[in-house]
């Protein structure tokens, strides 16, 4: 079925591919992600519109001893393809199987595992520094970058560097005008005008001539000047930008156009110095509908290539967390001018889109830039602004600083709502939110929260809008727990107990509220347990701590975070300022390793987190307690 | 002594002074300057450079209606001293005085407590944007930034929001050609040549003329080009960088020239949309000595302003735990090829001018670029290098997301040495490192060390450049403790026991020995303590705090860092996870707020932390113990 693709043990072959065969390969790798997405949701416009150039890439330089990194490592797939791992392909994204991103334990050919958007710059400058200090000065250097995360800080960092060493070095800036949403930034301008660049359109000599109507003023000196800072605007100049900071720009070409291509980059290989070689891709380029609709089509359920996108499907039960959120701050926008929302390039995955469009004035998104998402919050809240700043909690980590100086030192009330905090499921270890519970409570004036199900979220939300200092809000990828049960007014550090017991006390911090009910009622019938949704990690409910620990045989907390540091932990410090004896108690959350991709109910289960696994945990509580008093 | 100065209650009256006036207010202003430096550290040249751009903002601007961000705000003093805090400017950086940086808290005039580098852009823009929502778009928003300020990846982000959103907004580049260090990086070499710009040299047609000579071959249209890349490079069309990114640019002007900002400023203030105003100052301006040698004269130990500086004071016994792992490195790099050290911008505070001179190959100053720099070491550690990354504990927060992907990830042996990790003293709370302990141990495979006297400095480096995976060390900005042991060797994991004793257990992460040993000491006559130098937070020695918790009446935990998430919350963890009753366990550490300024050992004393205050801590648990036998 893919007679060139079935036979690549590794990428070798391809630098002997002829560009018919190099495009029958792409043909065959496209199919086989249309195959694919008939199975599953994986990400797909991303990869269709980088096949060629990685086709190029890899028939050009011998990436087991030259260095190729991909930034963002979700457009990975062409390259797992060819690079030895077709047989295995299906079961990307899968636990056990082939993870959605590089990934060094599954081929020398994946350097880095990336998740994290702008770092490859970075770490394909470390290693072109390091191969030279190693004596291996043969080995090239690339990293392919998209116009998505170029205006993340540390590229920029980055680019100054590798121009001040001016060491050999290839960017590859894959164009193709969006992030997962279309991109946004002054960066976004300057783009399109270098496509619109005369060597890249042909017009070279049209506008050399429009420049002689640029209308000008003054002496001729002032006149030239002015005629070429009109040119420079004008893109004829084509990338001055980089070139400003000490990198060669060539390009704009083709992206897939894999004959030019390979021309382009074995020029590049043995340029020396920093280069910058910009391609221009189409995202979804050769499945029609991704094309149209790349935003869509970014990470789509699972659909029929030939019939087309399936209908969303409609979920089970409850919307997600995601919506809930979004809904209530909708909401919250309606009632209060007050109050906006700052998104760092992730509308979509955080379903903001309807916030985007009904209040456009209050709605930024600055891209991929979590550092100045949360800095910028912080100056709309001190001109008096009521700014939410929604950003997952693995990339949050992007801001921590300016968590620490923008937001809390200054003490300002900011509210961050922290979406995919837990196991993402499929996309791994660099997207599950498993670390915001401790780094967010180690800094002062913080109020760590977490809604425990669906109806909660909306008077938490309100709360922080209302609290005058920080606050944050940690949710799941997960449908919102539908629990019959009208919520307790939101008290700072105040927890609230759902379900009354005498045998023993469940404290959950968040959503795993769901499988700590229905440990609880799957063991009525012999224990009869207090439940307690602690609402807060930081501050805790004291009077709620000394409750569990003396009046209740044994406690589990309960988090979907990582135990060093997490909410447990925090109980654990309470305890001991209270002087309580805490041997009856045990921390429930996930272990201190990087939890491997899967579907994250099976994850859970894995950790110990289902409500399975809880229920025998309160079943091994209550077996200890018995030995101990025996 | 300062007529003028001294009648200042607000900067109000600035605005009505004439030219001369002004002048002499800045006179005034650098002799205060002058003498506070004969009292104390205290920043220097930095805030010479300032005086004039200063007074010219002041008296152009109303900053109590007006916004005004000053970017890393040891650079605050003139600001200081001509909005009303003339009168108790002396006491300055001293326990209940003025802050050495911006306070709110102080002066309605200060915005933003600021001493980490490059937000000013973004919470200016923040400021502006909530102004506009709020109603009151006649406020101005001003940004001061630094050259050395610029190259943060979040200065980038910020500028490229701000072209897109195209707000009014003024950006003040303060470019005097240093960090703390001379400036690195390829925007150097760009604002060089902005600087060479024919607007500021007055050799506009001789640069035009210059042009004509450039050789240039092909077909007229290619040529025109060509020459027009060259004049861009050539400074003519200055600020094209930033420019593209939809800022107007002016500039450079003489920062020294108050008349001429003053007509600047009045130009940029009533214009639309964001404009980068970029002015030129010399470091030190106004005292020759500091113009001179401005590294030496940024933070100056106390001298005589007329007979020069003083001899740097000797300080009093062991050299400062700073020192002592720059020689520790510096042994490492003469024995060792594969070893490098990154430093973002701090050379001066890290001492290592003299790795810089002896390994020029081998250390890698990337500029105030925290992000760019762990991501950078961790591409150098792929390909097999060694490296370490020196960056002040506080700083490192930048580049948290780097340390969780780039470097735990990949689980890669990158080794951080994080200095001033702890009460930094008068810097305050933007600058005490104290969340490290917390944020380091929540990811997976990193070893958490502290050494705790100064013989254990090299052989706990040696450990961490021989150890497999992400290490780190953190050391406070005092002198090394002295302390006559010979180090047991370094085991993963393991504590050492460095006094024996069995009516109570003090358990050391860190420097704190010192105290921790001389209230053992002192206590000698009533109680025989046991002393456990820790050693590593992660991962902890399981054994000994097993015998800390059943072998002794009590246990104290001792950390120079907050407590919530702290190496006392982590041996709890331990404990809780071995069934160990903890109620004899108490943690000593900072409290959870931002600690002001002031002498360190003041901070340690007040935050329970001196000999004197761990004696009264473990006179009370044994008080406690007793009471609880009763």
């Amino acid at each position: 079925m893919h007679p060139l693709l079935s036979k690549l043990s590794s990428a070798e072959p391809l630098k002997d591919f002829s560009t018919a065969e190099l495009n029958q390969a792409a043909d065959e790798i496209r199919d086989v992600l249309c195959n694919l997405l008939e199975t599953r949701t994986a990400h797909f416009a991303s990869n269709l519109g980088v096949v060629e150039l990685c086709l190029a890439l890899h028939s050009t330089f011998d990436f087991r001893k030259d260095r190729l990194i991909w930034d963002t490592g979700h457009q990975v797939y062409p390259h797992k393809l060819v690079t030895g791992r077709y047989a295995e392909f299906s079961s990307i994204r899968t636990q056990g199987g082939l993870m959605g991103y590089p990934n060094p334990q599954e081929s020398e050919y994946d350097l880095f595992m990336t998740g994290h958007a702008g770092c490859s710059v970075s770490t394909a400058l470390g290693l072109r520094s390091g191969d030279d200090l190693m004596g291996e000065p043969e080995r090239k250097s690339v990293a392919v970058i998209g116009d998505g995360a170029l205006p993340s800080g540390i590229v920029f960092e980055a680019l100054n560097n590798a121009g001040f060493l001016a060491k050999d070095l290839v960017v590859i800036l894959n164009d193709n005008k969006m992030s997962i949403c279309p991109r946004v930034g002054a960066l976004a301008g300057y783009l399109d005008r270098l496509r619109s660049n005369p060597f890249y359109t042909g017009l070279k000599t049209e506008v050399v001539r429009a420049l002689n109507h640029v209308p000008v003023f003054g002496d001729p000196a002032e006149r030239l000047l002015a005629q070429m800072k009109e040119g420079v605007k004008a893109g004829v100049l084509g990338g001055m930008l980089f070139e400003e900071l000490g990198l060669r720009y060539i390009g704009p070409i083709d992206g897939h156009d894999v004959g030019l291509m390979k021309k382009y980059l074995a020029m590049v290989k043995t340029m020396p110095g920093p280069v910058l070689l910009h391609v221009v891709t189409e995202k979804g380029h050769g499945y029609k509908p991704a094309a149209e609709d790349p935003v869509y089509f970014h990470t789509p359920p699972a659909f029929d290539a030939n019939s087309g996108p399936a209908v969303a499907n409609a979920g089970s039960g409850q919307p997600p967390y995601t919506s809930a959120v979004r809904d209530a701050i909708l909401r919250a926008m309606d009632d209060n001018p007050k109050v906006t929302v700052m998104t760092a390039a992730m509308c979509q995955g955080t379903k903001m889109e309807p916030v985007r469009e009904r209040f456009p004035d209050r709605f930024f998104d600055v891209g991929i830039c979590e550092s100045h998402a949360v800095a910028f919050a912080a100056g709309q809240c001190k001109a008096g602004m009521r700014p939410i700043v929604n950003i997952y909690s693995t990339f949050l980590q992007r801001s921590y600083d300016q968590i620490f100086q923008e937001v809390a030192l200054q003490d300002l009330p900011v509210v961050f709502t922290l979406d995919r905090a837990g196991l993402t499921g499929p996309d791994g270890p660099t997207h599950h939110g498993v670390y915001d519970i401790g780094y967010m409570r180690l800094f002062p004036n913080i109020a760590v929260m977490a809604p425990a199900y669906a109806g909660e979220v909306e008077p938490m939300l309100q709360f922080a809008l209302q609290h005058d200092h920080p606050s944050s809000l940690r949710y799941p990828k997960t449908s919102g727990f539908d629990f019959q049960h009208l919520p307790s007014p939101i008290e700072l550090g105040r927890s609230e107990t759902v379900r009354e017991g005498t045998d023993g006390t469940l404290i959950v911090f968040g959503a795993l509220l769901d499988a700590a009910m229905e440990a609880a009622q799957s063991l009525a019938g012999e224990m009869n347990l207090k439940v307690v949704n602690a609402r807060f990690a930081k501050p805790l409910d004291r009077q709620m701590i000394v409750d569990a620990l003396s009046d209740s045989p044994f406690c589990l907390t309960i988090e979907e975070g990582t135990l060093p540091g997490g909410f447990g932990s925090a109980v654990l410090e309470v305890a001991n300022e209270l002087g309580l004896d805490t041997r009856s108690l045990k921390r429930l959350g996930l272990p201190d390793l990087f939890v491997e991709h899967g579907k994250r109910e099976d994850l859970l289960d894995q950790t110990g987190l289902s409500a399975e696994k809880i229920a025998a945990s309160c079943r091994e509580m209550v077996a200890s307690e018995l030995e101990s008093r025996n």
